[in-house]
């Protein structure tokens, strides 16, 4: 590997951020100049994450602080709402920067949709407009030409690899699409927070967000795009008591006279050249535990006892494929690397 | 208390077995007098539930050694397939007992249905005449009378609780229901399976069973009845990192022009006066910790983001209201107790 | 039961606080008339744990607007520190109530070792004068006639009951104790943590306050007390990936010609008419399984392999024997109830 | 990378192999060829452990009908007690083979040690005079040279990093030695077993083999080899609520006037230039989170309350550096490759 792109971290003291630290560590191609997280600023990453003991880092610093001369490529792990007006900031001082953003911010290409999801007006427009939603399996021409990558949610990652394809063929209705969506506890954050603690969350399971997730507008914005019509999809996460890893189950109604296997076999089509998309063979249960560490998604295709109707379920790691490992992909895109580099780790079990 | 009740558990050396001795060990008018469990008999119960060490059990015994004439009540927790031929032995040796079934053998109230579920013949044909479905708060009166009850299911009990009233009053669509079921682990019961082991499922969270899962004729058999047509459900199960809990999340259309209100108003109406059965507040989440070790179920309903949908969403620890908890309800009503007794316990929680 | 006293619960909003109000709801001569929790003053118990939505509870209160006249007896949960001023203020406006305190305020008899222990003077040192330490079965007659009760730690609770009639006996060495104590995450408490976030905790374990431990210097008060010398302990405890339980593992030198079965015997006598406190049969190995959501407390005696050694390991529920079980157990015993009134729930398994 | 080496995997349906499987897969030299499993004889890989559904593995064959031809290096992960004849036999057939066991059959150099613990006699003790231990930081030059390396226990991998070094200075008393050893579950294996389940061990907590552990014997051959006199210890293993991880709090003596900075210097110093051990600074807490996934291993120096005492903790993930890494550590070795190769993947956190 002949080049090396100098890497900065923006929000390393949260887990997305993390796990980004994780797997550029482990990346041919990438070396970490740069971690910021505001009020650990000055202080080593080990001391925020423990794990990390064992290797050199730079110190964490505040963004305003961070040397971004020294970065050819961005990562912004920063919380939603927070990310736009830095990432504005430090584009507009250094333009050489690419930025790979893992929060929210750029994801909607309509800011109005932003602002209605979000409570806020966008504050970076212009940004927004040059914005490539990084689905990397779907957009990939374009993430290849982008300087501004925003990465889709983790529950809208899982989500649009199983139904996209489906969709776009017409085998489904798309106005009739049920997501009962699940997902670990490290999905809700690092910041210290009664409700996602070992003793609330352990041992049990509750819903979350019913019908107001902030996900499914941008799973309608993309569902609607292929399906050449404005659709709203019913989207209702689940907190599960696992740190990592996500699955959603789909109900779905065939349209057109479409089968279960054409179902399975357009899906088995469409990431035959993938190597982080598989289409589980009939029979085989998509687990969270098959992909967990690793960016794999595994994509499963169930008939339904109802007539007509069709299951399809897809698991993926939410930091990995869901956050940073789809950002490091997506990096290797924008960069001229091969996709998969850094990112073939397997899944670690038990 | 004026009378007591000698109780005698078939299948005690499993988990919903297990259950029901805990919680007979605090009713007031139950005495254990048998506990049979074939491959461990001769054994005290605290060998093979150390929990147990610290209360006075009679000795685990076969069903064929137990002395059956000192049993005013059975209740049995044998696996399914196994407790039909054994509750007919019982039943004609001493008729005068009164018998609870924690299986699935005496459910279908139409033989071909077990058979084609069950994969064999029924052995009992004519104690399945006589069985009453358990589903205490629907069918009160004939448990009463009964002298056989055949409990629901786990997943039965939460998703019926929650959709008989508004399918028998019209409010949904009865032939577009989607039941997205999660579980707890021990309701894959304690035989030694490999699919069940710590490492094999904690941190981790699967599908199983989609769309051939035992439940979901049970589940049709009840809303058929209500619907008065016959109906095909989608239920998909999915075992969740817990010990125990269940949770069904129902996906529905809303029919005749009924509101979300509407249902949430049927269900409390339903339920008004039922002292385990709890319709939430709008707004309140239902969760499994809000019932964990309890006898409670905790509904809610919720609007959909797609126009005419609801969605309902149903707790109970499935060895409780989903088994053990049900049962003892089941036996306060056949022998003229006050329903609740001996099962006012709260959740534990954390 | 011709008797109900009216209970206040200070601390309400807390893990040991809702494991009183659980308790207290199944018995069957307490009545709940007072709940306090400053931050929550003025809301529903069931906003703060919808666990209790099922049930009828006084709505929050502070505790100056909490109407002490309608009080019996307090239970306090609050946190350590704060305890001991509220405690004063509460018992010199109403000196006719009895109190059971939760927090570590008042087991120190000397205040010299409070304020060592917790960095700051004790505030009350004259009711500091006349608490009794809680540790039911080591305490019992005094307990009776007090009016102001110190409960122990969870910790204590569990180290104590195994070690105190062995070292009384004269049977183990010490100043040559090990206590290598593990902890459900409950013990941490409920307020907003990130070192107690599920991400953070499950799958994984940890040691804490490793030489520092504020439950060392009260072990150390008890044992030293019946060793008639000072002696110092080694205690150190962990954090292991569950909400409820608590077990020590103590390692002990043999003293005088003491035998294993010597130490086995000593203990099983000690308790032989005890309800709540359990000496395993040789080769039976004590669980926090065995005693989840019960009072009840488990000790095993084992052979080391090194000769001159014994093993001896307790568990309890730390919210339950450790903490609000107890406490339940002491109030029985100041108002002249039979010690286990309202407490005989077996274990909740699985 | 000039040179791929053909890796053969016995006992490939256990989790010590698969581990070694997914740490084959990502490592630069090694080419996975044989994979056996008798039960499972003719199967893809993936069928037994779907996390390995995206890559190309051979399938499972017998040990009989494996092509050992096509073998460089066999790395065994049978369990104990049936590799030495396989071994023999695979080394009898095909003496160019080298041969890293991660089974218990090898680790004792005396036989009769061996036969008494495993409780029956040995089937090759010719090899077993060859075999090597393969603790790689204290075993360097001869694992270098070794046809047959027999990696240490889990459990004795953690120990003896934090023991032997300052058991070897003289600052500890050898033969008052208290290891407090807490495991995930993984390390009881894959075979179905009920006290595994996920329901009888999750939220719970228990000892295990108290006195009679196999590892103990494995520990005191090492720590009594620096001591230079024979030593029997205390080694307490307690099964946690976790799929992976291991710590061991060791309790002891300082010797000779040795402190505390002693300890932890002289374990700074031994290990100052090992990739894979280290030891943290003053008052870093190792737990299992900080090595999960990884051949790390962590090991901390406390001041015990005790004085003269000092308490020494070791993390490691079980089935890494505790098994399948520490093979691939010795193979690096024996090949002639640096070290760490293929090892260096960062901690998965969360």
């Amino acid at each position: 590997m002949a080049e090396t792109y100098r890497i900065g971290v923006l929000g390393a003291s949260g887990y997305t951020g993390a796990d980004l630290v994780r797997l550029a560590i482990a990346h041919p191609a990438m070396e970490i100049t740069v971690l910021t997280a505001n009020s650990h600023a000055g202080h080593p990453m080990a001391e925020v994450f423990p794990h990390f003991a064992f290797v050199d880092l730079p110190d964490l610093a505040t963004v305003e602080d961070a040397d971004w001369s020294s970065v050819d490529v961005a990562v912004c792990g920063l919380p939603h709402g927070t990310a736009q007006a830095i990432t504005k900031a430090v584009l507009d001082s250094h333009p050489q920067i690419k930025f790979v953003d893992m929060s929210a911010d750029f994801r909607f290409r309509d800011p109005a949709v932003y602002a209605a999801t979000y409570g806020k007006p966008h504050q970076a427009p212009e940004l927004q407009g040059e914005a490539v939603y990084g689905l990397t399996e779907h957009y990939r021409d374009a993430i290849r030409d982008a300087r501004l990558v925003a990465c889709p949610g983790c529950y809208p990652t899982a989500a649009l690899l199983a139904l996209l394809p489906i969709t776009a063929a017409g085998l489904i209705n798309a106005t009739d699409i049920v997501i009962d969506a699940k997902s670990g506890v490290s999905g809700a954050g690092r910041a210290a927070k009664q409700a996602t603690l070992f003793s609330e969350v352990g041992e049990g399971l509750s819903p979350y967000a019913v019908g107001t997730h902030r996900h499914a507008p941008e799973i309608e914005q993309e569902i609607s795009k292929v399906a050449s019509r404005p659709v709203t999809i019913n989207f209702t996460p689940h907190l599960i008591p696992m740190s990592r890893g996500e699955l959603c189950t789909a109900y779905l109604k065939l349209a057109g006279g479409a089968t279960v296997d054409d179902v399975r076999a357009t899906l088995a089509a469409a990431y035959r050249d993938e190597r982080f998309v598989h289409v589980a063979p009939e029979g085989v249960l998509p687990k969270t535990q098959n992909v967990r560490g690793s960016n794999y998604c595994q994509i499963g295709v169930f008939a339904d006892r109802v007539p007509g109707r069709v299951i399809v379920i897809a698991v993926i790691d939410n930091l990995v494929k869901g956050s940073a490992g789809q950002a490091v992909q997506n990096f290797n895109l924008m960069v001229g690397l091969d996709e998969a580099t850094g990112l073939m780790q397997q899944p670690l079990f038990p």
